[in-house]
């Protein structure tokens, strides 16, 4: 047993939908807003100072017995606390749950840390509100300008910068972390599975080789509201059929490319029922095992959407509201975690095709994952599950992990 | 010159988006309250008293000097102020300005109203925010129970119940008419043509034949929300694919039948870029010139829908929100229309294929439409248009036939 449990238990209300079951954690809201103090308690429990960068990030410190000055090198573990829209309870919060209770394991074993110890929750990873993911982490490394970031707004019209003020931030804030390399000496992100590659090998942990590169594509279909009674079939510039047959390329040219590709959101205006959309805006996830590979899947789509919308006599236009190059975790670091790991057998190596903050770190500092079987394989959704005794056997990779790594004397 | 120009301007500012300049006049929004009161207004500065019956419906009356108890047998005219999202100016407001002008213009004809004459607006013709159309004619002709009107919900959640209460009405009062039938001799409704047919023949000013018999589809495809990047294509049960087949499958079949289908309303859930829906819940929209046609129609885009949601294993119900049957408009109303008209020539005699009050109407007490000429043949749009000279010539041309209809010695 590790506290791993009871602190679970803690957050499961926040932010939880009633009828959906699913998680609205969405970044700056009222949820958000609840789940921060909910780190700060975790932190102030255990005797942990806390910090909010001028990102948002949050960052809980355990620093060694007469360390003097800043933290430099450190241990850094955690994940991110906010949602998808009616997403499930692990993606993000399993991360910094496990972070959480790695240390209380670690100090029960009476290991004092030689080099600063932190948790993370990096803000806004999934990108639900603003539609940019991983934004605190891409403007601490430098790979979203600030002014950008501000600029972006939610379904509401309301812009993160207005956001931040709501929440009682200064945007001016915003930037690149000049400290963050220095800080850290290495990132490990626990995170729940997304997919069944551990239920197949009947193996509780893993850690990662990789992610895919992925990316966000918007495509505005533009056609011309019209009354959907009276106004005749030739007569009508329609945009929801270019749009329709593109969801089914996307499928045909993701099957091709041995890759994914997926419409999971869609807006129509004025979407009324009896009229004609003059707009059908909708998002394209892609993702493949290589670069070339996505480039290939996306112009494939981008251009058979395009002859689809010429066909028509309506327009289309393309944007890609962010594109991330594959991440290759540091081999050198991935094979320290399996070392630390070596007494549960032959840990498991993993690529994922999911974004998250470690793989935006890896471009300044030293990162790793480590996953925790999913036996479903389900994610992003009410239903995403992993059992207790693998979010045990989570934490407690974690703080074996932590334990190498931060040595000290028992 | 009618009256018509000066007073259309008074309300081309209210509801008006602004940076779409489409109208969002919902019912019991403040747009629609400030309508409402612009209404009031209207009556009062002609003198005439104004009702708001059970239902929200307003009704202005012009009634004959020493007229004795209530009124009967009246020659009531008007449409209503309530819009689609992002709609046009002319949809309804073009029969209510025109009601007013035709008032004034037979009135300076000296003409002095034998039966009493009334100007109604009706309340939610659109349904644009709760989902089902004409709500207050049909509340009023019995074809709309109350405990089914107050259950209606908006996008946000709010009932029509909540509504009414919010604009200070008692929803205990909805409910039939009992004195319709008795108080309603005629009901003449002007409407600006919602297609081209009077742009072709070049004429400005139509009288109905019949309303098309159509209706409203509500197909939920349900899927299993996952991760778009971490999910293989096969394990996916995506309801956006047999969402998309569909809308073509509607295109294809309303060709073949002559007829139009339409999916123009989409909600999707969870609808975050990176999560594969869990639910796509479409509107259809369908029209043909006779019942059994409409009936196969949907029939056959019912079962090509569902056989796509079988082979991609997601759920599907559809469900009739509103039908409404063929109404054919009296033969002798309207031929007396067009005897009161023909000092303009032989006047076109068009069906339509929309919805409207006076169709709901129709079922109770005699009515009959006019349209005037729409040159882009475009509604339910932001470019919704009528010239003013038409405008003009409509509310002559309705004058002509409140003067005829309520006699009266000049």
């Amino acid at each position: 047993m590790t506290s791993f449990d009871s602190l679970w238990a803690t957050i499961l209300d926040v932010g939880q939908h009633k009828s959906t079951r699913g998680y609205r954690r969405f970044a700056w809201s009222d949820a958000d807003m609840t789940l921060r103090e909910w780190f700060s308690d975790c932190a102030q429990a255990r005797g942990m100072s806390v910090e909010e960068d001028r990102n948002g990030n949050l960052w809980a410190w355990w620093m060694p017995e007469g360390w003097d000055g800043d933290p430099r090198d450190s241990f850094v573990t955690g994940s991110h606390l906010d949602s998808v829209p009616d997403g499930g309870a692990y993606d993000g919060p399993l991360g910094v749950v496990s972070a959480f209770a790695a240390i209380d394991l670690v100090r029960g074993r009476g290991i004092a840390p030689t080099r600063p110890v932190a948790v993370t929750a990096f803000s806004d990873e999934e990108g639900a509100r603003f539609g940019v993911a991983c934004v605190g982490s891409q403007l601490s490394t430098g790979a979203l300008a600030p002014t950008r970031a501000l600029a972006l707004r939610d379904n509401d019209g309301i812009s993160l910068g207005e956001a931040l003020v709501g929440a009682g931030r200064d945007p001016h804030h915003l930037g690149e972390d000049p400290d963050l390399v220095d800080r850290v000496g290495v990132y490990v992100e626990l995170h729940v599975e997304q997919g069944r590659a551990l239920d197949l090998i009947d193996s509780p942990v893993a850690v990662a080789s990789s992610i895919w590169p992925h990316g966000r594509w918007q495509f505005v279909f533009s056609g011309e509201a019209n009354h959907a009674g009276a106004t005749r079939l030739v007569d009508r510039r329609d945009p929801m059929l270019a749009f329709a047959s593109s969801v089914h390329t996307a499928r045909t040219a993701a099957t091709l490319h041995e890759a994914v590709a997926t419409f999971g959101k869609v807006r129509v205006l004025p979407n009324g029922a009896n009229a004609i959309p003059s707009e059908v805006r909708a998002w394209l996830d892609a993702r493949a095992a290589d670069e070339e590979t996505l480039t290939k899947l996306v112009q494939q789509i981008t251009a058979e959407a395009q002859a689809y919308a010429a066909a028509d006599g309506i327009g289309l236009v393309v944007d890609a509201e962010s594109v991330t190059p594959i991440v290759e975790f540091p081999h050198s670091t991935r094979e320290r975690l399996r070392r630390s790991l070596a007494h549960l057998g032959d840990i498991p190596v993993l690529p994922t095709a999911a974004g998250h903050d470690a793989g935006i770190l890896s471009a300044r500092v030293p990162t790793a994952m480590m996953f925790v079987r999913n036996p479903t394989g389900v994610s992003h959704s009410p239903d995403e599950f992993a059992e207790a005794d693998d979010c045990n056997r989570g934490a407690e990779a974690l703080a074996d992990v932590m334990a190498d790594w931060v040595g000290g004397q028992r």
